[in-house]
C-alpha cells in the first residue's frame, strides 16, 4: 500500500483521535485551565511515542510544560525540528459558537472546535503523517526533533529560555512549523514571512473610587473619555500608526516581492466576504495584501470601564482598561516599540489620571529567502498532497518562534499551514477545512519523504 | 416629651428598622433583584400603616411597583405630596466595598450601605418623622399624601404615567423630596436646581465575527477604534459638548445667582479630597460649582468589547459598545438633546461600521425660584433641626419626577436633601453620617409642623 492510500484508509481513526485532543480545554491564558493544558501536554507526549519517537518527556517550565522527543536513526539525512502547540486561545464570547468550542462538530466538510486550525488540528496532521509513513514504510525517512509547548497563545516566554539551554540538543538542519494558513482554498501555500507581536495593557485611574455622574459631571476627569482621546490619537487620518519613530526601521518591500505578492490568487471579494464589515479600512498607499503582511499595525484588542451590565448606571469609573497589540514588520525592534509606544502614551495623557503600563509580551518580526533546496521539496510536497499548484506568501499573525530559532540556529524556517483565513482561529467557531487535513497528512508525509530523499 | 427628645430617646428603634430595609438588595436594574423589589415595596407599605396612613396600596406597574399612602385628617392645612424611591443602584464593583453592601454597618459615625443616602435613608427620616410626630402629638399637623416608586434608578417611566392618570388623587400645595445632598457637613440645604438626565447606548459592529487581529489587522475596521475615534469627537480642547445645537438653549446665569452661589460655603480643597484624582477637569470659563450645577455634560458611564479576561487574546472583535448620559440644563429640552446626539454620533462614524443607538431613558432639568413661604418654613426647620445656618444650593444629579410634577401641578417643589456629596451614591461603600440621618428625622418633624403652623 503507497502512503496516500494508507492516509486515504485510516478517515475515520484520524478524526476520533484528533476529537481526543480537541476535547482538552487547554487554554494557557486562564489559570483555572492548568489541569487542562497538564493532560494536553500528556496527551501530546503518548501520541509521540506511538508513532515511534525515543525519549519522549514532559519537560515543566514556569509556566506550562514542553513537550519533546527525537528519532535519530536516519545516518546521512537531515535532521528537521517539528515545532507545534497544544495550547489554544480563551473560547469565549461563548454565545457565538454554534456548537460548543471543546465539542468537535463536522458540519458541510469543516470540522468545527477551539484549536481546530491554531494549532491542535496542525500538529495532529504531522503526528498522523509520522504515523503513515510508520506504518506503511516501517521507519522515519529523516532524523526528527519535534517540540509542542503550551504558551504559544500567551507570548512562549519559557519556551525561549529552553531553547537557549538546549541549543545543542535541539540542532537540526531546517525548522518546520505548521500554525498558519493558505492563501485560499485550493491553493495550497509555505509562508516566508510573520509580523512580530508587541501585546499592552494599560490601567487608567480618575477618581480614587466611581463617582455618580450626577454630583461629579462636568468637573472632573472621566478615565473612560481620557481613553477613548488617547487612543483616537494614535493613529492619523491615513490609517497610520502615530507614534513618532514607529516607522523608522520598517524595511520597504522590493519592487519584485511587491509585483509577486500582488499577483497572488488572493481575491479581495473573498476576503471582505469573510470579513463581513460594511467596508474595510487601512493604511493610505499599500494594497490590502500588503497592509496584512508587510506593513505594522497597532490594534485594540479590548477595552473596559465603567458599568457595562443591564440597564443603566449613573456613574464615571475611577478606572478604565484597554489591552492593545502592535504587530511588527522588518526591521522593527520590539523593545524599541515597546518604548516608543509606553512613551507616546504617557506624553499624550493629561495630568489628570494615574497610568499603570505593561507589556505582556513581545515579539520579533521575520522574514526569509526561499531559495533553500528544502523549500523546493516543501513545494513539489504540497503539489503532491493538495493536487494543486503551490505559492509562496507572507502572513499577517506571528509566530515568536520563528523568528527566535531563525536568529538562534540560522536553518531554513519552513511554514506549512494548512488553515485557511476565513476558519476563526481566535474567534468564535474556529474550524478547519477536512480537504486541507487530509491533504496537510498527505503533504507532510511525503514531504519528510521527500528530505529523505534529496541528494 | 418635645419632639426633639423624643427622637432623641429613640436612636436604637431608628436604625434597627432602617437595617431592616437596607439589608434588602432592591436593584431595579437587574431582573434577577424583581423578588427584592417586591418585598422592599411591602415593607415600605407596611412602615406608612404603622405611622398611621390610611389606604395604604403597592400598585402595580409595568416594571416596579409604587407605594402610596395619605392622610388627609387636617382640614384647612396645607396638603403636601412627600415623593421617595425604595429602589437603589447596582452594587458592582462588589470587591471594592468594605462591607458588604447590603449589610448595614456603622464605622465612625457612618453608616455604609447600598441605599443609606440613596434613597432608602433618607426615605427612613421622614418614616421616622412621621411616627415621631404621632407618638408626641397624637395626629399629623398637615394632609400628606407619600408616594414611593421603585424605578427611580432606572428613569422613573412608570411612576409618570401613574401621575399622568392620578392628577386629581395626587394634587397638593407641595412636593416635597429627600433625595438629595447637602452641600457640606454641617451646612443644612434646600436644592432649588436639578439637572435633567438622558441616559444613552451604543453598539458598533465591525467584522461580522471576532477575528484575528493578525490575520486580519490593518486592512479591516476595528470597531475598538471607531468607538474611541469616535468619542474623542464628542468634546472639544474646552471640555465643551462638540454637538451641534447642543448649547443653543441652555439659559445664562443672572449675575446675582452666580454671585450667590459662587459665595457658597462651598469648599474645593474638600472636593479635590472627595474625588481623590490627580487633577479636575472641566469646561473653560466656568467655576466647579458652575460646572456641576448649571452647565450640561456629557459623559462616558461605560464602555465594553473585545478581549477583557486575564493575559492576552489577540482579537478584532465584532462590537464594541459605550453606554454614555447627557447632563442637561435649563432650558434644555431631552427629546430634541437626543436627535442631536444621535445625528451628530451617526454623522460622525465612518461607514465601515454599523450602528444601533438607543436612548434608554430622558429626564428634564429644573430650576425654581425659592420665594414661595413654605421654602422659609423649610429653611427654619433645617436650622432647628441641625442647629446650623441654612442655604439654597443647586445639584448636578438629576430626578425626573421633580421636573415633571413642578411642569404639570405648578406648585412649589422642596428638595431636602441629607446626603453629602462625599457618600459614594451609586459607588462601593455609599454611607450617610449619622448626625445627617438624626437631624434630618428632627428637622422633618420640624417643618410639616412648621407648616401645620402657617397661617
Amino acid at each position: 500500500m503507497n502512503l496516500f492510500d494508507y492516509v486515504d484508509s485510516k478517515t475515520q481513526e484520524h478524526l476520533s483521535d484528533l476529537y481526543e485532543f480537541l476535547r482538552i480545554p487547554s487554554i494557557s491564558a486562564q489559570s483555572q485551565h492548568k489541569p487542562d493544558i497538564e493532560r494536553a501536554a500528556q496527551w501530546v507526549a503518548e501520541r509521540l511515542r506511538r508513532v515511534g519517537l525515543d525519549s519522549v518527556e514532559i519537560l515543566p517550565t514556569k509556566m506550562h510544560p514542553l513537550v519533546y522527543g527525537e528519532s535519530l536513526h536516519a545516518p546521512g539525512k537531515p535532521t528537521i525540528l517539528f515545532y507545534g502547540h497544544y495550547d489554544v486561545q480563551p473560547a469565549d464570547p461563548l454565545d457565538l459558537w454554534t456548537s460548543p468550542p471543546f465539542e468537535p462538530t463536522l458540519r458541510d466538510g469543516q470540522l468545527f472546535g477551539r484549536g481546530t486550525a491554531d494549532d491542535k488540528g496542525q500538529v495532529h496532521i504531522h503526528i498522523r503523517a509520522l504515523d503513515a509513513l510508520r506504518q506503511v514504510t516501517g521507519k522515519l525517512p529523516i532524523n526528527l526533533k519535534v517540540l509542542i509547548e503550551g504558551e504559544e497563545e500567551v507570548g512562549s516566554e519559557n519556551l525561549w529560555d529552553f531553547v537557549q539551554a538546549n541549543k545543542a540538543r535541539l540542532k537540526a538542519d531546517a525548522l518546520i512549523v505548521s500554525d498558519t494558513s493558505m492563501l485560499a482554498r485550493g491553493v495550497p501555500s509555505i509562508t516566508y514571512g510573520l509580523r512580530g507581536l508587541n501585546y499592552y495593557q494599560i490601567e487608567l485611574t480618575g477618581p480614587a473610587q466611581d463617582v455618580h455622574s450626577g454630583v461629579f459631571g462636568g468637573a472632573i476627569p472621566n478615565p473612560l473619555q481620557v481613553l477613548t482621546e488617547l487612543f483616537a490619537k494614535l493613529h492619523d487620518k491615513n490609517f497610520r500608526v502615530a507614534i513618532p519613530g514607529f516607522y523608522d526601521r520598517v524595511a520597504t518591500l522590493s519592487r519584485a516581492e511587491r509585483k509577486a505578492l500582488n499577483a497572488l490568487p488572493w481575491k479581495e471579494k473573498e476576503f471582505r466576504k469573510t470579513v463581513g464589515a460594511p467596508g474595510l479600512a487601512g493604511e493610505k498607499g499599500f494594497t490590502i495584501v500588503e497592509r496584512l503582511w508587510c506593513r505594522p499595525t497597532l490594534e485594540l484588542n479590548g477595552i473596559w470601564g465603567g458599568y457595562i451590565g443591564e440597564g443603566a448606571k449613573t456613574v464615571i469609573p475611577s478606572k478604565a482598561y484597554a489591552k492593545f497589540s502592535t504587530r511588527l514588520v522588518p526591521l522593527q525592534e520590539p523593545k524599541e516599540i515597546a518604548r516608543l509606544v509606553e512613551r507616546q502614551i504617557r506624553r499624550l495623557l493629561p495630568k489628570t489620571v494615574h497610568c499603570k503600563f505593561q507589556t505582556l509580551s513581545m515579539g520579533k518580526p521575520w522574514v526569509a529567502a526561499y531559495t533553500h533546496p528544502y523549500f523546493q521539496v516543501a513545494r513539489d510536497a504540497l503539489e503532491k498532497g493538495f493536487k494543486k499548484r503551490a505559492v509562496f506568501i507572507r502572513e499577517g499573525g506571528s509566530i515568536p518562534f520563528v523568528t527566535q530559532m531563525h536568529d538562534t540556529f540560522k536553518v531554513p524556517c519552513i511554514l506549512l499551514g494548512f488553515g485557511l483565513p476565513d476558519e476563526n482561529a481566535h474567534a468564535p467557531d474556529e474550524h478547519i477545512a477536512l480537504e486541507n487535513y487530509f491533504g496537510g497528512i498527505k503533504a507532510v508525509a511525503s514531504f519528510y519523504e521527500g528530505l529523505g530523499n534529496l541528494k
